[in-house]
């Protein structure tokens, strides 16, 4: 067992954090992640509140989490409300200001997670008394900026410390296995938080066919783009991308959404109808680089475990090379 | 100490490389770097003989190799057989096709370093027979792709495991400290590759001013772009970005390459003024994101010193979360 400031604050076995991925993560992905030890977080998404009471349904007794898109929860408010009512393990809050929320989920002494992508960000959270910051890196899947993990994490550290926060840190963005654990670690994180690895689990809610393809890709068919939102009415602020594998429609988009723009009206319903087919040549696989260290489908306890495992393997290992 | 498969191969005290920077890496810098026990490198820049050969003798005894930029080496052949001459202690190619100058390198059996930026390259470079690959990530300084280290680190470790190839590997971009290099190692690299850092050592040929805005500025403030070196006239192939920090040059021309093609005439002399002048608002400072991480100007042995050490401190202190 890996033990670190983020296990103790949280009461978790294991310093892993399951991303709270809008539509792939419900509540029998976060249950299960729960009873495996980490912190399991329903993917608050875009303001589906009944899709949001069924998960917390689906997730049964376990004691779990929800993360919301801040820009989009502030045009549903009500959604915040109804996450309380189930006394969540803890809120995350990511991609936006969290002034207008972080003072009702400190009231209720429910640890407050804010996911930056700036160090710029991450002070600002920590001026609003986040608890727990998830500095998250551009390498992961679907929706970030452009810093990257690697250097992100003890950028962020290093302003914990100097402002004296009592915050805790962990990393996002490209962690899928026990090396990723260890290296967050070595960046000085407190923890993990895991994406796409998870998207990848049997419990996710996610089309076969996107899970089947991203066992198969690298690392390197992925890119950041904007298309896939234009194309599915999600409204993102300016700036923001999302990580996805390249297909047909990113050939066909990137870099013409000028003419994408046009066509919308006509593209709209057929993007839907390639999400609900699992057309993986026009629907895009949500999936960060880490895709390139998946070989598998696996239930979501096997994931923490091996990735602890092997993780506690590197750290002994490590050892050895110092003389 | 920390040693690995790198120290031993090739016979450093310390797992660190210095990246050959065009420009800014010359011999006092690869022979301080040697000094310390590390692997100081050259820049081999864009066809500059005489820069080469100045640089070579102000190296004077010490055991340095040389790193060439591959698309430019191919219109300056003359230049490998230079740096052959010197007996380097490893040669490094970056960017492009090294077929043409691999079997060489190894006739001489001199270590042959490709670094790469995709699992793609990795397999290339692998197939030439390169004996340490450096999978270096867009958070790096300079020119590079997309990929990021935390992932491309390992992805190119299992598929060095998976050729059952003897080949070494090593992680750069985005390391300034002892952590990136734990984090590294925990990863599956046998050692770093350093860039930015070693531009802030005394020992670089960097104008202070540039020096100066790099240990002022956070990560958040560097950008990808293409427009620095349409300024300097170097014609980098489609794909290749460089990170610099944002300055009015930036501002004012990023997005609008077009724009800028058609003023280049006007430009090349204002941007070469600025540079010889360390006109940072024109000019543009060369660094990776983990400028942010860098506090001062120091000599390379302290750099390598203080690197070991807190990796080590990191090793040891993660010892105790294992329970």
């Amino acid at each position: 067992m890996i033990r670190t400031p983020l296990t103790q604050r949280l009461g978790l076995k294991h310093p892993i954090i399951q991303a709270p991925m809008a539509l792939a993560a419900g509540g029998k992905l976060a249950a299960a992640v729960d009873s495996a030890g980490g912190l399991g977080l329903i993917g608050g998404g875009y303001g589906q509140s009944d899709w949001l009471e069924d998960q917390f349904r689906a997730a049964g007794n376990n004691a779990v989490g929800c993360g919301f898109i801040s820009w989009s929860l502030a045009e549903h408010r009500d959604l915040l409300d109804k996450a309380l009512g189930h006394d969540p393990k803890a809120v995350m809050l990511s991609f936006g200001d969290i002034a207008p929320f972080a003072g009702k989920i400190k009231a209720r002494n429910i640890p407050l997670i804010a996911q930056v992508q700036t160090v710029w960000e991450a002070l600002a959270a920590l001026d609003q008394g986040a608890d727990i910051i998830i500095a998250q890196g551009a390498e992961g899947g679907g929706q970030g900026l452009k810093r990257a993990t690697f250097t992100l994490v003890p950028e962020i550290a290093d302003n914990i410390y100097r402002l004296g926060s009592q915050a805790i840190l962990c990393a996002a963005g490209g962690i899928a296995d026990g090396r990723g654990l260890a290296a967050a670690l070595g960046l000085g994180a407190d923890g993990v938080l895991v994406g796409t690895r998870f998207w990848a689990a049997t419990e996710a809610l996610v089309h076969p066919n996107m899970q089947d393809a991203a066992i198969r890709a690298t690392g390197d068919q992925t890119i950041r783009s904007t298309v896939m939102d234009m194309a599915r009415q999600r409204d993102w602020p300016e700036g923001f991308t999302a990580r996805v594998l390249a297909n047909d429609f990113i050939d066909k988009w990137h870099g013409r959404e000028a003419e994408l723009a046009e066509k919308i009206d006509i593209i709209i319903p057929q993007y839907q109808k390639a999400w609900e087919a699992g057309d993986i040549d026009m629907a895009n696989v949500f999936v960060g680089e880490a895709t390139g260290l998946i070989a598998d489908i696996q239930p979501a306890a096997e994931i923490i475990a091996s990735m602890v495992e092997q993780a506690e393997k590197i750290i002994r290992k490590q050892q050895g090379f110092i003389q």
